[in-house]
């Protein structure tokens, strides 16, 4: 089966990874996935939620949004509707999560940093995108806390980095952009750490359930797909 | 590992299913699992949403609420604070997908399916139960449907069950209490078909990112138990 | 007149008053007039509302709602609209002053009772259903919170009822379910102590104002209603 | 017993009604009962609510606020707020529930009429200013539609006015203003017919629960107040 | 050109201001220009807002409101759609600004005073006259505040009032009623200052874009007005 | 004076306009005034708002936003709050009436503009800026409309452009960057049409209030400005 841009089933999307576009940011990344285009800033505060007070362990959280014209057709802004959606929340808290476990609390210190995902772009993935981006954002926001002395260890204990699997025609694919994703029967998607263990999976059959076996061609595809994304985080950090 | 009311690591808690509970709804169920117990209610409506007018398709969606005192603190009320949270949100929309999931649109015809799933008592598992649950209230209401005829044909393409698995202390469990549920490392919801396929797969790391093989043994856990959620539903609508 | 269910006009439908329903509330009532059936939860804090602080006295104070399909046709959940509707606010309000006409403030000390009345299955009567149900659940709560020894006195000086009267066809009736509710021209809900005297009179001409000695008789079939409802509370409460 | 401003305690304070206090208003009057200062407005439309068209029936509903400084101490806008509280929506549905009792929609025709009552000042009383203001308000449009041939008949059957009674230190006092409300035991709201029946009574112990001659002697001085706002309302109408 | 009410283009409808028209507000004024009729309630707050706390420094703000049926046709309230529209928001910022241009914060305190500007009949110019309104309100309250020695100097170095002015058929007029409000091409609100300097300028091409010698035009037209709402301030606060 | 930047007075920031950043808007502009950048884009429907329809007249509208951490330090989501504030309805309401002043509805036929911008780095003069590149985007998007025939005539009968100017320390400065913003005393925004004359002045003092010659001086300054942006937009569509 031919990609519509000729990739092959297990080939990622060309991945961009670029650091510092927000002048006042503690960390901020803009990441592409092909055209799914997301802004990820990091904000310190030094300060904690209430609940969280006086136990000494910091916290890490998310919001992700789309700009109105990010897709095909207009959506209406959330602001003006006067409410979050379903799929807004849920991919917050997605993204939350799974920073939150690379994270190590104490080494924080009774800190706090907000990621901010807004996806100016989206042309599928953009989930695992902001995920994979949000992470260099964080790593960026940690130097400069380090930097400033700020943490009492190092805050984080792994990388974390996540892309989107499914099954289209039969055949397990890779990064699935929009197109592909509206034709997927299943679709997953898989977060993963740098040292190759699973922080979240995530698949719905959107069609047709899934075996199984099916099950485990998509995690393997998502395995090696992660593993190339943890690559480019990396070098994305070291230039 | 003892589990605290003794049952073994592959042991579901008492199930019941309890057809007909309201007077009025089309379908209902109260479903306790343990402690934990649902009122799914399945309300027929003979249209569709706007955006599938003049399909000739129906449609099936879900809401989850709990009562302020179903927890062990009481919970402020979403209606009172003015916003559905995120956990409400996605777990009103993982119900929603995993029934359809069952469906067939067209031999539903231009008719919708709300069950409402409200949780009277928590004891974890709380979506889970509802799934299952609500499966069955669901059933009930395309059965009244059926006699009187609403239906072109017969929208139940399989049945739907959901189960929570974890790891404690490195043992894998099945349907996960509250304890156990804030004791989990990793935390699952799977959600399969009568027929043994997967619908959903939610893992989350918790605590520590889990390997291949912790999630393998957990899927082993999760299938075990579907099948055994899908026999007490054949039990509860042939009584 | 016969009333569709048998009863005489002066008699009220069987009341059946199930304590300790929920596990982790301080005082949890099922209490149902008929098909009417609701679940009051009596919440302990240990705190008042920020008006109240460091006077001494503690606060009570309700919530009502009903779940979607406790009645006939559906209703849209008021978290989904995103606001309370003001028949919600008005009964609430009306839960929370009856019960307070019971409670010695100062005696309580600087501690709070939220009593949560969620209608589960609705056939008239309900916000009267939720007053009498929830003074049991008070009851029981304020038992909790002195073997505790949270209160510095016995901050019950009496115990409330209610029940619903109305006049249908020239024919005053006690407690009127659902069809009675809807065709009755004038309609009352009456809140008495347990000693015999009124704490709420709310009296509505639905359809034709009424006169003086109409209102005497309603007042005359609510007194003798309270105080059965006082005696089935007085049982439920030695059991 | 001497009340502060002189008054015997079967008084009402002094009674303003000026009509047409609105340029463009169908009906409008500015009511004083003492301080208490009620804008109402009366707003035709040709039109009824979505539940009702095609009935032929019209429909009558009324909407209560209060300027934040009309109070003692300011008062946050609920507007500002984002949500409108209990007391505001309980007393909006008071006044249309209570203007309603006097009006017969088939002479209405599918028309709707919208009263809007706004506190300027507040010094007690301003519920039941706001219905014996709104049904001159009230009376004002429907000549306006009669003159234009708009109603099919007189949809005024009969007029409708209120006062306030209460306990205060073992003395019935009738049309308590502000300080006497705070120190009422007993607080009695009474709608009335001007032909001497009964609309609405809302009786509600403050402090200590009343009894049964307690509430007798509140319903005559409730009476008699009425029976003399229903002079003011005609002489209003006539002049 | 002849104005409908028979005003020359360089004159203001008919000015009255009325001081002390709410009982317990610690300023407040009735301003009517023409039909326009504006209550403006000062209220003193011995405090300032969170972000001003511990400054030394005061703060001056300002909410305005339309009454529904103010004007010609009836508006929703904004407490009843649940927020407050964009127009609302801009001219509560604009009184809050043009108030504060004559506020010295040193000498104020850490005191807030709160202007409520509500539109009780709308006929044009509404805003103008809350600004020329709530300045005298304000005066009044500062010195309530002076009287009371809250004040460590005199927190007003000028005065403030606003008009507006437009090009209605190639004229200049001032003091726009809504009729010539409507039919304008541009339409220009100022604020000015006792002394005759500009606090605001909002110019608005309705519908034709204008050169700079109309701007001048209606700069100079304006500044005359002003100058004589200064006078009539000036009476007002001298009676 | 020196400008921080090295800027004279009267110096723009360098701009740039970058055409066609979003595929899938029908016009979409990426407009940078020095670091403040801001993502305009123009979504074209073939419909307008209800208050329209059948009147053969096309809409244009805009809304404004800013992304969490456009700013120094991150701004809570007006979508997390749950409402719009103030100034964000204010700019979307200058954007609106700015860009309508070049508009012929008739020209336009029954279809809508929708211009959306978001600013994604804020360092003063969002609102000009804003407006600046969403006429060009308006303008792509006019010819998008075009080419498809979708329009009965031309609906650009003009350009528009807009410029902050301000006075810091005596000097009137053209287009103010965030730090000129902050210490200005008087600050007025100017919208202009590519013919030089005025759509929008608005003037505020910040600090002191500005004489006659102050204004003048200002606005000389920002008819120089918006001559130099018109170039710009011109360049940027015919490349």
């Amino acid at each position: 089966m031919a990609r519509h841009d000729g990739r092959s089933p297990d080939q990622l999307r060309p991945v961009t990874i670029t650091r510092g576009w927000l002048p006042h940011a503690e960390g901020s990344v803009l990441v592409e996935f092909g055209a799914t285009t997301v802004l990820c800033a990091a904000s310190v505060q030094d300060s904690v939620p209430r609940w969280r007070r006086g136990s000494g362990l910091g916290w890490v959280t998310a919001e992700y949004a789309m700009l109105p014209r990010a897709t095909n057709t207009r959506t209406d802004r959330e602001s003006v509707r006067g409410k979050i959606g379903g799929r807004t929340h849920e991919i917050s808290r997605l993204i939350g999560r799974s920073l939150r476990a690379c994270v190590d609390y104490k080494a924080l210190g009774e800190n706090s940093i907000v990621l901010d995902c807004d996806v100016l772009r989206a042309d599928g993935g953009t989930r695992t995108a902001a995920i994979t981006g949000a992470y260099v954002a964080l790593a960026d926001a940690v130097r400069w806390m380090r930097k400033r002395k700020m943490c009492p260890g190092d805050p984080l204990v792994d990388s974390v980095a996540a892309v989107s699997v499914g099954i289209v025609g039969d055949t397990p694919l890779l990064d699935l952009c929009y197109t592909e994703d509206v034709a997927a029967e299943t679709d997953m998607n898989v977060v993963m750490t740098g040292s190759g263990e699973f922080v979240e999976v995530q698949g719905t059959a959107e069609g047709v359930p899934f075996s199984r076996s099916t099950l485990d061609a998509l995690l393997d595809l998502a395995t090696a797909g992660c593993t190339r994304l943890t690559e480019h985080q990396r070098e994305a950090l070291s230039s």
